[in-house]
């Protein structure tokens, strides 16, 4: 099982995703990504669907239009994890920072 | 721009979508599809994303893994159009019934 | 590596695709999926991608309107392995046989 | 129906394409897109099959891993239209040019 990420390694894990925010009463971290339309929303739910399969891991999120929220936590580990840090850069990626 | 449905045409409409129930407090429409797995589930989601994009007409919509949550509404005419039911029934069609 | 499958396992496994022929010259498979459009066909193919990238094993295919072509073979082991039996086999699922 | 275009028009709007070539013996253009990864090439195949069916026009392509092939070439009018430019130009915008 995925070890939750604590103490300095998650203080400096999210310090490197500035974008990020954690989530109130939850060991989570969530994003809303913008972008110019709707294509271009669902081309990057895409890319993330593609990278969830591949780490079987898997993004709770919602979209609207040209808006994806997008929150990330290892529900076996019960928190943060490593998985949900190369989640969020791969998204943060292909975003464009 | 679209008609609202109302009166007896929209209690006919909804009578015709069983498995949708009505969002409280707004005029809209919402269900939940259960899938046997995300790759189920995202492929489902694709080919709404394409009817959405030829229809200029999009869901608001959350998945976690199998699970996804769309409600429908047309933002322009203040509530349920025409353009609402044909992507409900898609939905249906495609999720199997 | 993956080990090539030949002789009397080639043969059934073959025997098991029947939706499938023999690529003349390679050691590959193919078969062309016809569906009722291009939204069925693009469907069909993203659940594909998402397979691909968890197996980290790709098709070979071509796509217009409403056929994809499909040719199998894995490139590491030079023919054909239980890799691209698994991907005939949940590609004919998909497409409902 | 869509109307080819033809002489100076044509020249100029090839000109303005200059990853496009001409496919011989047809009224047609075509490129090939090489990106890092299997997952780049499908979010751009995503986001150019979203388009295909907003202006219900549909390119012919084949994937292999990182690499898509695009034909484009309208049926209708048995050539290029401003159809094919328009998705030309789109495409190459996805990839960075």
């Amino acid at each position: 099982m995925r070890q939750r990420i604590t103490g300095t390694a998650r203080t400096e894990a999210l310090a490197s995703l500035p974008a990020w925010t954690e989530v109130p009463g939850r060991d989570a971290i969530s994003r809303r990504f913008t972008f110019a339309d709707f294509n271009e929303a669902f081309g990057f739910m895409t890319r993330a669907a593609l990278l969830a399969e591949k780490m079987d891991h898997h993004p709770e999120w919602s979209n609207v239009y040209n808006k994806v929220d997008v929150t990330l936590s290892t529900h076996d580990a019960g928190g943060l994890t490593d998985l949900d840090l190369a989640m969020a850069r791969a998204m943060d990626g292909w975003a464009g920072g």
